[in-house]
């Protein structure tokens, strides 16, 4: 048995990828990331001919939205270290910087996409991370799966979250709705928002009705994610044209119809809720009003609000005329959030008072931070226990 | 309308990702790869301060499994390059070394984990490798399912297959069984194996019967791949406990169950198919012979063969007695496929004999090249097409 396992271990893994590999377990002592007791992390990287090695993570202080991120330490035999002070239980991303060039950790494998950069992944359980984290709960399902859109004359590629039990069962459940930001796709919510487990865990502690997330590409000039697509391989792009042009919020119905005779789903108002961050958000507000009797819960986290200045016509018309008419039609819940620090703050408060001035109610969250993943994750985690008459 | 954008676009990119993106895309020549119209690739990285950055491709010559990657030119001004001759139409993989450190291509997001090694992706396109690709035809939908395995007491993951239009439509499928290889996962044969694209094209050219492909874990030991359990984010390895000691082939009934009773699929002998690489091979040999009227369509690619010496008992006992039984219950396809410079061709080669002194039929395909994604996914393809009458 073990001249199996042996032969195949050596030949199975692709010649000098174990090559490299071995210099770096060689030296016995690169692991990383290693999230300690007090829950500081450090970080190692094996690169003995390097001048300089940084670290940089999404935690750092930032000044104007960029950090220098940190040097690491050479121990005189190949291994840069950093390690960080204790740390808030969360999800944390990062990379190296290895005379100037970004490296991934070659120790860890858990990678993550934001547009058009790849980071490494670590958490740091005891809090918030654990709603992070995959727990030994009863998982839901995730889906790639292809619809029709007729009005945009196009097959189109979602992510869906059934929840779990879904297949055994024969209940109906509601559905969220749930956008992603500019440079995103429907890969962005279940990689970068870590939806299933949020989903997942927030309905085993019963903080969440089961419901059904429907993560659509908000991006209706494309398909696909990137390398998802016949468009093959590419490098993403955070431009893409029609992204807020009124194309999504018009063609929406599509995905409703695909999702209401798909999925054993409750197909009425009470039981549809939309969300969305940043560029989502926007889609999440004006695709609510434009359609202002289909949904009963509307989040818009570090939401976009205004559309562009030759954008008046067509959905963006009357925006005043069909908020009114959404209040008038009732909806249980329209929530807010953003960070102090947003870029987009300024046009969440000149909204907030419009909202006021046509005594629209909603419900808002005013966190610390800015335009981060981290909130998103956070707003999320917040808002899905509001959603849904447990009732139902 | 340009204002949001530009808002958006600085800031929703975490970042020093931006800063560091913007070294590269500054120099305003760092495109990489490009596929030229010859077939031949082009690769290139700006690291202006590296002493020597190598590339190290899946398609160069090796000697013992290994090759030493091939040096890239310095331009001069902080751009390396390496174009290769021009390459048969497939899919490869690579990925750089900076001062013997491993990088991955900053400019390709395409990525693929084999075990512990991240590598990128490009697709030469023109025959083969149009196979791999996502084209623009009716697509399957892939799912990450979960399900209870009674027999070994836990929660395990699947990647689940279903063929265009599985949720329109009413009638039932037959069922592929894929199975992944030592250090693999269920994550495997949709990522390194294109295993959806190879469905989708082979479906939409009528050269495979729709059907619902079963990719499950084949390490019991593993609730779902690396990072995907609540084991958490940890480095894969090679060599997990009981991956070959009969229990992935003894508690397969389990795997069969669930999908047969949560799919639509025709839960006979004559719609069952079992196939797998290298120990996924050996699953499927000893699994499909143990079970011996079971499967009616057996695959085995690049597979090991015999257990080890400690191993005579329980599933391995009474090897000849049931691969007889499985003879004679019949079955309409015992397809095997090695290359010529596989480890375990003389295994292949001593079983075949043994095959053919028992008289159990088989067909047998003998490949060039060793142990490899590139012809586990040509044999998947071979493969396919020969599954399933066509009548049923």
């Amino acid at each position: 048995m073990n001249k199996i396992i042996l032969f195949t271990l050596c030949l199975c893994l692709t010649s000098v990828a174990a090559q490299a590999q071995q210099a770096l377990t060689d030296n016995g002592e690169v692991n990383s990331p290693v999230v300690h007791e007090d829950q500081s992390i450090t970080f190692r990287v094996f690169a003995p001919r390097a001048d300089t090695v940084r670290v940089w993570g999404d935690w750092m202080p930032r000044t104007d939205g960029q950090t220098e991120g940190a040097e690491m330490q050479y121990n005189g035999e190949g291994v840069w270290t950093y390690t960080t002070t204790p740390m808030p239980s969360d999800l944390y991303t990062y990379y190296f910087q290895m005379d100037g060039v970004r490296v991934l950790d070659p120790e860890n494998v858990h990678l993550v996409r934001d547009v058009s950069t790849i980071f490494n992944m670590v958490i740091v359980e005891g809090g918030r991370g654990d709603l992070y984290k995959v727990q030994d709960v009863p998982h839901g399902t995730v889906a790639k799966r292809w619809y029709s859109s007729p009005a945009l004359d196009r097959d189109r590629r979602m992510t869906i979250y059934t929840p779990p039990g879904y297949e055994q069962k024969t209940e109906s459940y509601p559905v969220l709705y749930l956008l992603h930001g500019m440079g995103g796709d429907e890969e962005a919510w279940t990689s970068l928002g870590r939806t299933a487990q949020i989903m997942d865990n927030l309905i085993a502690e019963g903080r969440s009705e089961p419901m059904i997330v429907v993560m659509p590409n908000g991006n209706v000039y494309q398909q696909a994610a990137p390398g998802k697509s016949p468009k093959g391989f590419y490098k993403p792009t955070m431009q893409l044209p029609n992204t807020m042009d009124g194309e999504m919020e018009r063609t929406f119905p599509d995905i409703i119809n695909f999702v209401e005779e798909n999925y054993r789903v409750h197909a009425d108002k009470e039981s549809r809720a939309i969300a969305g961050l940043s560029m989502g958000g926007f889609h999440a507000l004006h695709t609510s009003r434009y359609h202002p009797d289909t949904f009963q819960y509307i989040g818009l986290f570090s939401p976009a609000i205004y559309p562009g200045e030759n954008e008046n016509a067509g959905v963006y018309s009357d925006i005043e005329e069909t908020l009114t008419e959404q209040k008038e039609n009732g909806y249980e819940l329209y929530w807010i959030a953003i960070g102090k620090s947003d870029f987009l703050y300024d046009q969440v408060k000149r909204y907030r008072s419009e909202l006021d001035s046509l005594e629209i109610p909603y419900e808002y969250l005013e966190s610390e931070g800015g335009h981060t993943w981290k909130n998103w994750r956070d707003y999320l985690s917040e808002f899905i226990p509001k959603l849904f008459d447990k009732t139902h």
